[in-house]
């Protein structure tokens, strides 16, 4: 796409712009300590995560191979410029994806059972086949009922739109956490688990995305969901995948003005 | 509920019947072979399924426990009446459930998983993880793409619509058989498997319910679809667990013409 002044007219202007050379689109690259990881993760390896630094299902599988201590390459992927051997496993290019030697695979998910399969000393499914399917059920509530509601809130222009979707938002929230160990910190007790990476990209951008963009407020403090939320945002993995907060605004800028044509990069 | 003349004016009208007497609502048991299996299966076991013996989402778990050959107790539930056993593992009393001593738990992908976790003999899910995987990504897709267009086919009104969603629903079905083993006959090959299990309520559902109500079309002869068919319907564990044609006839016409207020049992 490149001409002589270094970018064609085309690239110029991103279609998430809205045809407004001023409005912010998705950042191309990682920022702050996810930058850093990146980098440091840069080098060709079997094992390839297929990734956009703003996408939350990306960061699902990120915080899932950091936390796990796994040998892996990051590929920062452009939507609209997508590398063949991603075009491989999936034909729309979808991320998250996961090459391991000559073999893909995509949806987040799938890629977190993949990984808890692959085996290895930490584990984010543990053994007892009770608590794998507690786990199983409450991550499928995540992207059942709270997922959804995450954009449909972010979106919402209409402000009586925006009181009901909060308040669903919560509900459903709630709901999670009547089902979390009662101590804590995390979903199942002490340590991070699958649920916790699951919802943890959520969390992560109900502070940095729906707290400026819709005014979601803090945590309660006391609150079992507060305990979560701080063990979250304070765990290794989560925050060396995490940008900087800028990034975020920028990245859901688009879908806060909720503005057409959007690219979806789901999984 | 039950009144001197042995039924109470409130339980002569299902809500499902749309306030005319005239018309069908679900069976309230099993027929056929399912009938027969559910007799098999009522004596008192630790590990239980409570189901409604129209429901697909059931239908997976009872072919997964008849495949593995497991030991278990079959409860019919009538989602108007609903067992405290059942509201013990959930309040809202979604079938299909899965009792096992004193723990329980419900969703149908989720319990298939809780089956294979158990071990045994007969796996639906194979050891390698990169097929375990794939199974997962396809049976995502059943999840996503093609149950949501059974419904909105079988709901549609419009004959606009129906031209469309039928459309749309080979178009979905023609992807997850582009992805299936070339020979077969099932997904993976010679054996059934995961995704064939969740697959296997709706390929019995065009037939009984889809090609009576909206003149689904049976399988091209000779083409790969129409060699899974076969092998599912021919299947030992899914003939057990399937009624005769008019339970299924019965059972959806509340949906075929779109009904209001029909009864949720979705899992």
């Amino acid at each position: 796409m490149s001409t002589t002044n270094g970018a064609s007219k085309d690239s110029q202007l991103d279609p998430n712009q809205g045809g407004d050379a001023n409005k912010k689109t998705y950042n191309k690259h990682a920022t702050g300590l996810a930058w850093d990881t990146a980098q440091a993760h840069s080098s060709e390896k079997e094992l390839k995560l297929y990734g956009s630094c703003f996408c939350p299902f990306v960061h699902r599988v990120w915080i899932s191979l950091e936390h796990k201590k796994l040998d892996y390459e990051y590929v920062e992927v452009d939507v609209y410029r997508k590398p063949k051997l991603l075009l491989d496993i999936n034909p729309r290019g979808l991320v998250p994806a996961l090459r391991h030697g000559d073999w893909g695979c995509y949806e987040s998910t799938v890629l977190m059972e993949y990984l808890e399969d692959l085996g290895g000393n930490i584990s984010l499914l543990l053994k007892d086949p009770k608590i794998r399917a507690h786990s199983r059920l409450w991550s499928d509530h995540i992207n059942r009922h709270i997922i959804p509601l995450f954009y449909r809130y972010l979106q919402a222009q209409d402000p009586k739109d925006q009181v009901q979707f909060a308040k669903d938002l919560q509900e459903q929230i709630a709901t999670l956490v009547s089902a979390a160990d009662e101590k804590g910190p995390f979903f199942l007790g002490e340590d991070m688990t699958f649920v916790d990476v699951q919802m943890a990209p959520w969390v992560i951008r109900l502070e940095k995305v729906l707290k400026p963009y819709k005014g979601w407020p803090e945590p309660e403090p006391g609150t079992r969901w507060e305990k979560w939320v701080r063990a979250i945002e304070n765990n290794e993995a989560v925050k060396k995948t995490t940008s900087d907060d800028q990034l975020y605004l920028d990245s859901y800028e688009r879908y806060a003005e909720n503005r057409k044509n959007v690219s979806q990069t789901e999984g």
